[in-house]
C-alpha cells in the first residue's frame, strides 16, 4: 500500500534525503537495551529498505547512555553498502578516537541552543559545547561532519528559544566545517510558522539551504506539518526514525522521533523521491517490535502492518 | 503549556472553526460503549474547554452502531451554551424525525465518494446516498445542514478516488442546501498535494471556500500537514476529535481522527484563533481515558498530560 500520488507541487524539491536516526536517537531513548546483533540486523534491514543515510550509533561515554555502550561492536557488525553512509555521533575527542578505531568514516557532533540543555545533556555550557564541537571537527580533519543544534525550537526548562542565537550557532558549526546543520526540535513543540522562521534566519546567518536539515520529534504531532513548511523553503534533508522509535525524555510516556514511514508516505504522495520503500520500512518496524516484544511506537506503523496483513491474506 | 507562537503567516485565515467530532465520530469507532452520563459530561467539558462547534451524536438506526444507541438521551442531557452549536448526524428521514423529537436544531448528512463505501456503510449506492441526503435537506426545511463526503481522498477497496466525482458530489450537496461541505479522508491516506487538489477542484465545482471543511483522519500521520496545506488555500474549518478518539475500522489497531489538541497546538503556534484552550482539552482527554479505563489515544494527549502533571508538582 502506498500513498495516492499527485503531480509534484511547484517549488518543492524533487528528491529528499531521509536521514535515518532510529538505531541511534530512537534506541537511545527507548527504555530497553536492544542486543547488539538485533541492532546490526536492524541496520542491515534499513539499508535493504532503501535507506542511504543512516546514523548507526553514538560513541558517548558508556556510563551516559546504557542503550548504546556497544557502539564499537555495532559499527564492526554493519556492512555499509556502496553509495550509502554510516554515521556515528561523537560527543567529544575521545568519542572521535573510538569512532575512528571502529572504522567509522563520518561523524555527527551536537551542540545546544539553550544553556539548560547544554548543562543537563552535554555536561557543559552552550559556548563550551560549541567549542568542543569545533575541536572535534578540526581533529576530524576532512572527515564529513554533521552538526546538530538541539533544542532549536523550544526547551522544557527555558521555554521559547532565542532564534538569533540558534541561527548564529548553526552558522558557527557551518563555518567550522560541518557539511550539514540539523536543526533539532528535541521536544517536538514547533509549528510550521516557527519552523519557517528558524530555517529562514539560519539561511540568513550564512548556512546555505542545501546544508540545512531538520531533526523533528513528533511529541505534539507537528513534525510532518513542519516538514511540509520547510520543503516549501527548499529544505531537502529530514531526520526520522523507523516506526517512530524513541521516547521523549521530558514527557513520560510520550513518543519521540518522526516515524520514517509517515515521512516517506507524505513524500511519496507529493511525488518526491526518497529511494525508500515504505512497505519494507513498515515490515522492519514490525520485525523490530516483535524482537523487542513491544507494540510499534507509531500509528502509521500499525496501520501499514494491518494493511500488509490484509494484502497477504 | 502552549505552542511557541510566531506572527501570523501571510494569507492564512486569522481564525478557524474547530469542529469537534469526538462524541460522535470518535466514540462510534471505539470498541467500548461509553455510558450516556459520561458522554453528556464529555460534551459539557468540551464546551467549557472552548468548543463552539460540537457534533453530539448520530441518529443512526440502533442496530447499526451499538456505541450510539442513546442518541436521544445524549441530546436531552446536554445543555448547549449560548453561541455554541450542537449538531447530530442523521442518516435518513427517520433519523431526522428522531433528531427533531430530541430537540436537535442542526444536522449533518453523509454521502460517499465511492460505491464500495456507499454499499458497505450506507446500505445504498453512491447516487442513492446523495438522493437520500437531498431528501433529508429538503425535509429539514431551513434547519442548518452540514454535508459529509466520505472517502473523498481514497478508499480501502477502490484505491484512488475520482476527484472530479468528489467535487461534483460536494457541489450537489451544496446546491441542495448544505451550508458546509466536509471532505472526509476516512482512512487517512491523503498527503498535502492531493488535499490541495481536491480542495481546489471542489471550489472550482461551485462550493465557495468558506463552505469547505476538512474531516481528516490521522491513520497515516498526515492530517496536520494536510490542514497546513488547506489553510494556505483559505480553508477555515477543520474536524478533530478530543484526544484523537476513534479507530480506523479498515486497519485493526490503527487510530482514527486527528486529535483536537494537535490541531489547536498548531493553530496556536501559527497565531490563528480557535477559542479552544489546549490544556483544558488535554485535561478532558485525561478525564475521559480514566473514565473508560484506557490509555489516551494520541501522543500529544500523553505529552500534554505529562507536561501538566509536571507543572502541578
Amino acid at each position: 500500500m502506498t500513498a495516492p500520488r499527485t503531480e509534484p507541487e511547484d517549488g518543492l524539491p524533487t528528491s529528499v534525503t531521509v536521514y535515518e536516526v532510529g538505531p541511534r536517537d530512537g534506541l537511545q531513548a527507548e527504555t530497553d537495551v536492544v542486543p547488539t546483533d538485533v541492532k546490526a540486523e536492524l541496520c542491515r534491514r534499513l539499508y535493504v529498505a532503501g535507506v542511504r543515510d543512516l546514523e548507526l550509533t553514538s560513541f558517548v561515554p558508556p556510563t551516559w547512555i546504557p542503550q548504546l555502550t556497544d557502539a564499537a561492536e555495532v559499527a564492526a557488525s554493519v556492512r555499509i553498502p556502496d553509495g550509502a553512509r554510516g554515521v556515528a555521533l561523537v560527543p567529544n575527542l575521545r568519542g572521535l578516537e573510538r569512532a575512528r578505531d571502529a572504522g567509522i568514516g563520518e561523524i555527527a557532533v551536537v551542540v545546544s541552543a539553550t544553556e539548560a540543555f547544554a548543562h543537563a545533556n552535554l555536561n557543559t555550557t552552550k559556548e563550551g559545547a560549541v567549542e568542543r564541537a569545533e575541536d572535534v571537527v578540526a581533529e576530524a580533519s576532512g572527515m564529513p561532519v554533521r552538526g546538530y543544534v538541539s533544542m532549536a525550537f523550544g526547551d522544557p526548562w527555558e521555554g521559547e528559544v532565542d532564534i538569533d542565537a540558534v541561527a548564529a550557532t548553526a552558522a558557527r558549526l557551518y563555518a567550522a566545517g560541518c557539511g550539514t546543520i540539523a536543526l533539532g526540535d528535541t521536544i517536538g513543540v514547533a509549528t510550521p510558522g516557527l519552523t519557517a522562521r528558524v530555517v529562514r534566519e539560519t539561511i540568513a546567518a550564512g548556512v546555505p539551504v542545501e546544508a540545512v536539515a531538520l531533526h523533528l520529534h513528533d511529541t505534539y504531532g507537528q513534525a510532518l506539518a513542519n516538514v511540509h513548511a520547510a520543503l516549501r523553503l527548499g529544505v531537502s534533508e529530514f531526520d526520522a526514525a523507523v516506526g517512530g522509535l524513541g521516547r521523549c525524555p521530558y514527557a513520560k510516556g510520550a513518543t519521540g522521533n518522526l516515524a520514517t514511514e509517515a515521512l516517506v508516505w507524505m513524500l511519496d504522495g507529493l511525488g518526491i523521491e526518497t529511494g525508500i520503500d515504505v512497505g519494507a520500512m513498515a515490515a522492519t518496524t514490525t520485525w523490530l517490535s516483535r524482537m523487542r516484544g513491544v507494540r510499534a511506537p507509531s500509528n502509521i506503523a500499525t496501520a501499514l502492518a494491518a494493511a500488509a496483513s490484509k494484502e497477504e491474506s
